[in-house]
C-alpha cells in the first residue's frame, strides 16, 4: 500500500490566507447586505498599466501567427526578459548580476516555496517572527522542521527571530547558528524594514556562518528612504551567501499575471557544487518557463512608459499607506509600516488577539484583515492591514474603524 | 556550514532536451548555412486557434480595467475553467469528476514533477521503460530511487516495465509491487497506446496491490481508435486509486501558454487521509494559480469554435505523423506509433545505438530527434520523431531520410 507524506500531518490549520477567504464566506453568506472592504490578503486592485496591456496585445497576436508563435520557452526564462532585469534591477545599482544568473519563474510564491527543495534535509531554517508563511510551510512539508508545539506554535527544529515593537522590528542574529536565513525586506507583514547598514551586518553574518540568506525582495518598489537597499547584492560579498527572489505582482500588479525571478550567482557554492547549477537542473526539471506573454508584459515595466507608470501605481498605494497610517494614528491605535512597504502593522487595541480584532473589525466595521498571529507566534498581539485596496475603499474602511 | 539536497549529485547528465538542445546549438554554429528541422522536442508549432486568441485579448483587455481587473487567482482555478473541464473531458465521457476534484496548474511537466511531493519517501515508483524523463527525475531529486547503476541505466529502487516491439509496448503488471505506477497513454515517447480493456486491468491492478496510478493524459486529443479510453477515469474503479494529469500544450498549442490540470479525487485515500485535500494544500501554499489569462485562454478550448479549431490543429498534426510513418516505411525503417499518438518510434537502422543515429541524421540529413535511450534503456536502438513541425518541414525531413 502506498504511503503519503507524513509531513502534510503535522501542519496545523490550513494556509492562513485559505482560512480568511473562508471565514470572509461564511460572513458575506451570513450578512449579505454588508459591504465588505477587504484589506486583508495583499492582493492588488489597481489595472494592468497601459504599457504592459500594449505588451500583452502585442504578444497575444504573435501567437496567434505561425511566424511569430512562441512554444516553450527557454529554460531560465527569455534572453528578453533577463537582460531588462540584469539592466534596471542590477546593473544600475551597481550589482555584478548576469543574466545566466536570472531565472524566470511565474511568481515569487513558487519560488520561495521550492527553493529549500536544492537544500540538505538536516538543514536548520531561521525565519523573523511574525513571517510569510510559505517560507516555513514549505519546509514542513519537506520534514525540515522538526516537532510542532501547538502551545508555543513553533518548530522544534526552526529558529525563530522575533521582530517586534521593542526591537524595533529590527531581526537579531539568533543564539544557534541557521543554514538558511529567510529575510524578507522591507517585511511582510510588519511593513518596517533595515537599513542597508543592517543588512551588510546580515551578509557578513551568514558568510561567516556557512548560511544562505533567502532574500525575499518582493516588496523592493515600495522603498522610499535612501539608506535601504533595493537588492541585497548591494551589499559587499553577498553573491556567496544570498539568494534574492523577486515578484512583479507588487511592483506592477502582476497578482493574476505571475511572473517573478529568482538570483543564484554562480559564487553560491557548497563545497564545489554550484547552487546556480542546482536550480538550473531544478528549473529544467520541474519547471516549464512562464508564458511567453506574461514574459513580454515583464519586459514592458522596463520601458520608459512602464516605468513612469509603474512609479504611479506604487505612489497610489503608498497614498492608501498613509492614509491608512494617519487614520489609524488619529484614532488613538499605535501603528508602523507604511513607509517603505504597502503594509500597515498595528498593535490590537485593549489586548485583544489577532483573531478577537479580526471578528472585531469584520463583525463591526465589515473590513478584513489579516491576524498577526497567523504570520507566527510574535505577531500575536499585532493586525496586518494592507495599502492594496482602491483609495476609496481605504478611506471608508478607515473611517469605519475611526467611528468604532 | 548549509549543506545542498545531495540527491541532485545523483542525476546522470542534464535534463535530456537541454543536452539536445546544447547538441543542436553547437552543430549550427559549426554549420551556419545548413537548414536544420526540428522533429525533437515534443514543442508545437502552429499558431493558436483564433478562438483562443480572441479569448486571451479580451481578457488582457478585462486586467486593464479597475472593473474587471482580476488579482490573485482562486487556489484551485477558476471556476469557470473547473466548470468546462468537468462537462465536456468527463460527464460527456460518462466519467463521474466534480469541479473541485480538478487543480488547474501552469502545465503536466510542472503536475507531473510535483505529484510525488505528496507521497511517502519510502514509496517504489514504477516506470514504463522507455519513460519521459520527468517521472523518474523528479523521484531522483525527492531521494526515492536509490543508486544509479551507470551501467544498465537504471535506479535500484525504481521498478521498469519494458516496452518494446517484442511485448508490442504495452507495459507487464511487474514482479515487484509498486506504491506509484507512472502510466501516460497515449505514450510519450513510443507514440503507441493501449486498449481501454487493458488499461481497466491496471486499475484493477492497482486497486488490488494497494497502489496509485499516475496517469499523464497529455496525448489524449490524438486518439483515433474508438476502443482507447479519453480518461482512466472511463474504468471502473479508477477514483479509489488514479490521479489524472492533463495539459492543454498538445491538444491546444498551449507549449508556450502554459496550462493543465490534476484529476485528484476524493476517494482516492490512504487510510483516511484525502489525497483531494492534500493536493489543495500543496496548492494553496506552495503555487499562485494560473494567470487569469491563460485560464480564459483554456476556457476557449471548450467553446463551439475553439473545438471545431483545435479539431483542425490535430488533424494537421497527425496528417504529419502518417507522413512520416509512411515515409519511413517506404525508406525501409521499422515504425511504430503515430496513429493515437503524435509520434513515431522507429527502430534505428544497422544496429546503431540511439545517440549515433542521432548524430547520423542531424549530420546527413540536418534533422534533429530524439534518442530512444535518453527515454530509458529499453529505449536504446529506437528513435523519436514528432509531429509538431509545419507539414512543410516534415515532408522536407522525409525527404531527406529517404534520400539516405
Amino acid at each position: 500500500m502506498f504511503q503519503i507524506n507524513e509531513n502534510y500531518q503535522k501542519l496545523p490549520g490550513s494556509y492562513l490566507f485559505s482560512t480568511i477567504a473562508k471565514k470572509v464566506k461564511a460572513f458575506t453568506e451570513a450578512n449579505p447586505d454588508k459591504d465588505i472592504i477587504r484589506l486583508g490578503i495583499g492582493d492588488v486592485t489597481q489595472p494592468l498599466a497601459p504599457a504592459v496591456i500594449e505588451a500583452m496585445h502585442k504578444a497575444v497576436d504573435e501567437m496567434g501567427k505561425a511566424e511569430t508563435f512562441h512554444g516553450y520557452a527557454p529554460d531560465l526564462g527569455y534572453e528578453f526578459l533577463r537582460s531588462a532585469i540584469v539592466e534596471n534591477d542590477y546593473k544600475s545599482r551597481g550589482c555584478d548580476i548576469s543574466a545566466d544568473e536570472i531565472f524566470v519563474s511565474d511568481g515569487a510564491k513558487s519560488d520561495s516555496a521550492n527553493i529549500q527543495e536544492i537544500f540538505g534535509p538536516d538543514n536548520r531554517i531561521a525565519v523573523c517572527d511574525p513571517v510569510y508563511p510559505v517560507y516555513v510551510d514549505s519546509n514542513v512539508m519537506s520534514g525540515r522542521t522538526g516537532v510542532y508545539d501547538a502551545k508555543s506554535e513553533t518548530w522544534s527544529n526552526v529558529i525563530y527571530m522575533p521582530c517586534t515593537m521593542e526591537n524595533g522590528f529590527v531581526p537579531e542574529f539568533p543564539k544557534e547558528t541557521p543554514d538558511m536565513i529567510y529575510l524578507c525586506l522591507p517585511n511582510n507583514p510588519t511593513g518596517t524594514t533595515i537599513t542597508k547598514a543592517q543588512l551588510q551586518e546580515w551578509v557578513d553574518y551568514a558568510n561567516k556562518a556557512g548560511a544562505v540568506i533567502i532574500y525575499d525582495g518582493a516588496y523592493e518598489a515600495y522603498i522610499s528612504e535612501p539608506d535601504v537597499a533595493h537588492s541585497i547584492y548591494e551589499c559587499e560579498g553577498a553573491r556567496t551567501c544570498a539568494i534574492e527572489l523577486k515578484s512583479y505582482s507588487k511592483n506592477a500588479g502582476f497578482t493574476g499575471v505571475r511572473l517573478g525571478y529568482a538570483v543564484v550567482p554562480k559564487d553560491l557554492k557548497c563545497k564545489d557544487v554550484s547552487l546556480n547549477s542546482m536550480w538550473a537542473r531544478r528549473h529544467g526539471t520541474k519547471f516549464n518557463g512562464a508564458p511567453y506573454i506574461v514574459q513580454r508584459a515583464g519586459e514592458a515595466t522596463y520601458s520608459p512608459e512602464g516605468k513612469a507608470q509603474l512609479k504611479e501605481q506604487v505612489a497610489y498605494y503608498m497614498k492608501n499607506a498613509a492614509t491608512i497610517k494617519t487614520g489609524l494614528k488619529n484614532a488613538g491605535y499605535t501603528v508602523f509600516g507604511g513607509v517603505n512597504a504597502p503594509y500597515i502593522w498595528l498593535k490590537t487595541p485593549d489586548k485583544m488577539t489577532s483573531w478577537e480584532f479580526f471578528d472585531y473589525l469584520l463583525d463591526n466595521a465589515n473590513v478584513v484583515g489579516t491576524p498577526g498571529s497567523g504570520f507566527g507566534p510574535s505577531g500575536e498581539g499585532y493586525f496586518r492591514l494592507t495599502a492594496f485596496g482602491s483609495y476609496e475603499n481605504t478611506l471608508a474602511a478607515i473611517e469605519r474603524i475611526e467611528k468604532l
